[in-house]
């Protein structure tokens, strides 16, 4: 574990560190926010996935959440979106490829070598942040923005037990019926749908569910709304009568404006689960 | 306009008041909390229409609304559900006939000759309280439950510019496809189903949708959860792009412990609207 940076932030500490991912035979690097009560002992783990294009750093700069977290003694872990490096296999595309992980452990050449994001976040992350820092594993929480927010919804309800609470800004929400999934779950995945289900929020809402709270916002000027079928995910939630809270905010957009806007909602509710 | 009771009431006034409705041709109860602030000029009007077997009473008694109107210095009004009388058609069933108007205008016998709740709550109670109380109409919100929640959003979705905002507590949602609505609007308004269009929430969000803010509250554990069909207007509310917030409250059921659990956030998200 090596670190790039530390800087004070809300009296507590925001991190930039780098490790060696096996499972995604690379270096990795992720930020880390930990509020001052890190110092006295292990405080509750806020995961933040971001979107295509993203790295570690876009939300740690911009969301503007390390203000709330450290009101609430939550810390904050902001993972790459993808495998990094000149050997790791890309495309030209913004949407496929570095910067485009989707959350997935790939099977498909030539993705398969290191994109194996599913398995390094659940796994590998999970368990360095729980030896190397101040961070409690029986109290975490999960939220992201756009293919981030697909990963949030995705792993929260495949991994019963381990989030207690779920939220996300602007959700890839339905990702086998859209051109945001339909093309990755295909270059990664291969060609048999059956194994995209398990990468889709709407599909797994029908199936699973969630076992505690749901906040989810998408604003209604969203440019890419019609990628993200919030319509499929909404009727899905409400017909499993699953708990949640759905927004469709008015005027708002897919930018990082909108989710500053409403991060620290986020924060708050996900304080609401981790300290009950 | 009769004085049947006035009472103090949060610093102001609950009252209780019958009229003759030419509409409805029989004598219609309402009741009217005006907050002190009536007193010195006309005040905002939150419209409160309630469910299936209720009166005028039901909500002013226990929902609780009187102390967050006051506190936001907004009038609420609770009509009556249907017409009343013992020469009124009625019927065995709870949900058909008295208590049980359903909000619309009915053409077919033995209905039609009192049974017109639409233009009694829209225009006929509208200039009644106009005329009598210090009621703004340019200020005007809309909440319900139930077959009320149905109503508010029928209406709101039907005469744009009447109401700010619109709530509902557990919404009758998509009633053309649910025993909670085909039996009534077959009664009511004869089997031509294209009648019915008007007064379907999920109909009406697909073809109209609302200039302002929505708000809607439903239990996941409310036991007329099926027939509410809250999933409908999930989807068409999230396909429309419609500004809203949609929340699946863990646990809650159909009852008024439900209902006043959570006023005070609904008569906040329209002091929101009517001070904006």
């Amino acid at each position: 574990m090596k670190t790039i940076s530390e800087n004070a932030c809300f009296g507590g500490t925001q991190g930039v560190y780098t490790h060696t991912s096996q499972v995604c035979d690379c270096d990795m690097t992720f930020g880390l926010f930990l509020p001052e009560e890190a110092a006295e002992g292990p405080v509750p783990l806020l995961w933040y996935l971001s979107g295509l294009t993203c790295t570690h750093e876009n939300a740690m700069t911009k969301a503007g959440a390390q203000s709330w977290a450290a009101a609430h003694g939550i810390a904050l872990v902001f993972p790459d979106t993808s495998p990094r490096g000149e050997w790791v296999a890309d495309d030209e595309a913004y949407d496929l490829g570095q910067g485009a992980g989707f959350y997935v452990n790939a099977t498909e050449a030539p993705w398969a070598a290191h994109f194996q994001m599913w398995d390094y976040i659940t796994e590998e992350l999970t368990t360095a942040l729980d030896h190397s820092f101040a961070v409690d594993m029986e109290r975490q929480a999960i939220t992201g923005h756009s293919m981030g927010g697909h990963g949030a919804l995705t792993m929260a309800m495949s991994l019963p037990g381990r989030f207690r609470s779920v939220s996300a800004f602007a959700p890839i929400s339905n990702p086998t019926a859209s051109d945001w999934g339909r093309k990755q779950l295909s270059a990664y995945l291969g060609n048999n749908e059956e194994t995209w289900a398990a990468h889709d929020a709407t599909l797994l809402m029908r199936e699973k569910g969630f076992d505690g709270p749901i906040l989810i916002d998408t604003g209604t000027n969203d440019q890419f709304i019609d990628l993200l079928k919030p319509e499929a995910l909404a009727e899905a939630t409400a017909a499993r009568r699953q708990q949640a809270t759905l927004r469709m905010q008015p005027g708002y957009d897919h930018s990082y404006f909108f989710v500053s806007t409403f991060i620290e909602e986020h924060v708050a509710f996900h304080a609401d689960a981790l300290y009950a």
